[in-house]
């Protein structure tokens, strides 16, 4: 695959960039389209298939079946904002300036020089649509539509970013495209407003080729979800909204296969970052409970922190025809790979003025290789606290700032995540030179990213 | 279904036994055959279909698509023996008068008083035979075949009760009915041993009906397998254990398939108690790590106590043709139930001279009802600790001894366990009218068993 710029195109290469679109033409039949759906703060254990015991969710568990589901999957960070720069940019947040959280009072966003997924497929003629929580920057030059999206219709940030739970005097209001159609924010029926959206977008849309990019409000706090969804789980209001989510995931896969577009589109649904388990006590007014929180499943720590709880999600990908039914995977990949993989299965180019961290999915998906991401960083803000490179995991930390362990280790901890995805066992002691070199590893990759590595003491 | 006592048999009654004999002759052609997996120390979160991330179950996966699996089933106890008893008797351990663990020492075991399962399916015709761990008594009136089992392959025990790991100068013999075959045992072939053996039975048994219980000695520490199954998973040993459990599993099914048994026969997986976390500091010797012990996926807890990882476990139903394919229940359920369950679908009679404690599962199992199962109560030996009703939970208990959890709470703690299925969130402060009343009834049971209860302080 041929990389190229986007900014500097000079006269040479917008020349070849001609002659490729017309011997591509017959090519472009075949580019797919993409829908990425993107729940905030689901965690890695919520959904059916990757173990809740009450919680149902038969679409998104069917869809698993007739694609690939990952076991080990990353977000790009452990909160909103920088999980959703790395998805959309392929680089980490911190490498794409945008490693902390964005609130109502903030006048900036992702850095404009970030090529994003959907000004990367526009070249292509891809129609792109977002729909849901953006949270990326709400001044003019960082909404979605100045950003490479022809469409928007959500939410500038998280649902819970007004009084009590936020401090500002900024109300909350539901866009479409710059406009403001509705505040105070209806929520109970967001979901399903989300998807009415994406089912409209995807009909109008079936003449040529779409992205379509859903990052659905909920789960986040406050969850909730229409009349006609309560009381539908076992699990309560919570599991309400994860099944009002796996709905909306029905509803968009039987509109596919409606509009025969089954085969021609590869449908991604993962999540931002881990379940909120750490809720700072603003959280519990008005109508929030502590349980309206997902579920780690087994894994250790949450939203927020950096250990696998926070960043390890579910990662469902079904692309009939080109990706085999029924696999499941516990090979390495993140978010930000999902960003290289649909660039260049667009036959889109790739930046090539800049590092990219995403790594091209689609042979390992298809089933003819491996993953190709052998490692993966687990930041924190800016602070870089942890590496995995194949089975190990190194976490150094000293910080226990909304952390619910107790016990959280002031030492470096270090763990085989294939034996012990619960990080129950710390074997540094055992493995000091592996310590030695994952630790070096870490400041190498801080080094190069001017990041920090956060110091056991 | 017609309820009669064993034991003490009237002449009238043994005429109406003959004659209920010959009425049925031609639906004994529909009594199916038994197959009763029982794993060790196997915990809720060990399979993939239950979210394991990299230990891989194909068979298992397969078997509970093919027929129902359930989310909220219990094992009769939080350690072996107890457990067993409560499997093979329909009775909670204190009631049938086992409720602690048997050693090398031990000269007792399961009163003889009990109707065990071979023996209520033995006047029917059933062949029987008992492969495994068999730890309900090792003198000669308790052994397998003097308790129903037409014949036994296995160990008399846990396969650990030998030096260093256990204090005693019994040698572990592996037997042949009465008979000992093998001294020391060789563990690292055991599962597949247990499998052959297995494989036989059901093939010399096709022409009749049969019930083979199969209580594999793994993944109980010490953990071990053969050359062949070693590296074979991603999760070390542990893992591969695991796995050769699932390729006996494999193996079985495929047996029945190609005997043409596979819709005759009932086969059902599951596990005595949750994974060992709690390794007493004598374990960790002679290879034994912290991590050969399995994963309690979201539960808290783990074996030997009563939050869900001790008592929860995997629980798998197959019997196509009656059982429908694809069913997953969060309904209540437990080992005692398959007790009564097997004895009825065998069209034996379940003993009137005592209380069963289990439930006829199969309208449940058949998709054509809800579990009959409303209530269940969690034991720690002769304790009685806590009582699920519903969706509540109740546990009081001021034990911390074995308990890896620091802050074990000294107060009744209530949970809702369908939506906090982890029981993170103790709601008795909100809820005293509901602790109060599940409070009088943990008494009430427990005055009925003539069990303690844990007071709180």
């Amino acid at each position: 695959m041929n990389r190229r710029s986007f900014l500097g195109l000079t006269g040479a290469s917008v020349a070849s960039l001609a002659a490729a679109k017309d011997a591509s033409a017959a090519d472009r039949q075949n580019r797919p389209n993409f829908i990425l759906v993107f729940a905030d703060d689901l965690g890695y254990g919520d959904l059916s298939c990757y173990g809740h015991p009450t919680i149902r969710t038969p679409n998104l568990d069917r869809m698993a079946q007739e694609g690939m589901r990952l076991t080990s999957f990353y977000a790009a960070a452990s909160v909103c904002s920088p999980s959703r720069a790395g998805l959309l940019t392929g680089r980490y947040p911190v490498r794409c300036g945008q490693p902390g959280n964005l609130g109502p009072g903030s006048t900036g966003g992702l850095p404009l020089s970030e090529v994003i997924l959907p000004a990367a497929l526009k070249p292509l003629g891809y129609r792109t649509m977002a729909i849901g929580k953006w949270h990326l920057g709400h001044t003019p030059d960082y909404v979605p539509t100045a950003r490479g999206f022809d469409s928007f219709y959500g939410l500038p940030y998280s649902n819970d970013m007004i009084p009590p739970w936020v401090k500002t005097d900024r109300p909350l209001h539901l866009y479409r495209d710059t406009e403001s159609i509705e505040s105070p924010v209806q929520q109970e029926t967001l979901t399903e407003r989300y998807t009415e959206e994406a089912v409209k977008f995807i009909r109008r849309s079936r003449g040529s080729r779409f992205f379509l990019y859903l990052p659905h409000s909920m789960p986040h706090l406050p969850v909730s979800t229409s009349r006609r969804f309560r009381g539908r789980s076992r699990a309560g209001l919570y599991g309400d909204v994860i099944e009002t989510l796996d709905w909306s995931m029905g509803r968009i896969l039987a509109t596919l296969k409606q509009e025969h577009l089954d085969r021609r589109t590869m449908v991604i649904f993962t999540s931002d970052n881990g379940p909120w388990l750490n809720l700072p006590a603003r959280m519990l007014q008005q109508g929030n409970e502590r349980w309206h929180a997902g579920s780690k499943g087994l894994l250790r720590g949450h939203k927020g922190n950096t250990y696998e709880g926070g960043l390890r999600v579910p990662g469902i990908v079904r692309w009939p025809g080109r990706i085999p039914p029924g696999q499941i995977s516990e090979d390495i990949a993140a978010t930000m790979d999902l960003y290289t993989t649909i660039v260049q299965a667009a036959g889109a180019d790739l930046p090539a003025d800049r590092t990219l961290d995403g790594k091209d999915l689609m042979p390992f998906l298809a089933g003819k290789a491996p993953s190709p991401r052998q490692e993966f960083y687990y930041f924190r803000g800016s602070n870089l606290e942890a590496v995995r490179e194949g089975k190990w995991k190194l976490r150094l930390s000293r910080s226990m700032r909304d952390d619910l362990e107790k016990d959280d280790p002031l030492t470096p901890e270090l763990f085989d995540l294939d034996f012990d995805p619960a990080e129950q066992y710390n074997l540094a002691d055992r493995e000091p030179d592996l310590v030695a070199r994952l630790e070096n590893k870490l400041r190498e990759f801080a080094a190069e990213l001017s990041a920090k590595v956060v110091e056991p003491r």
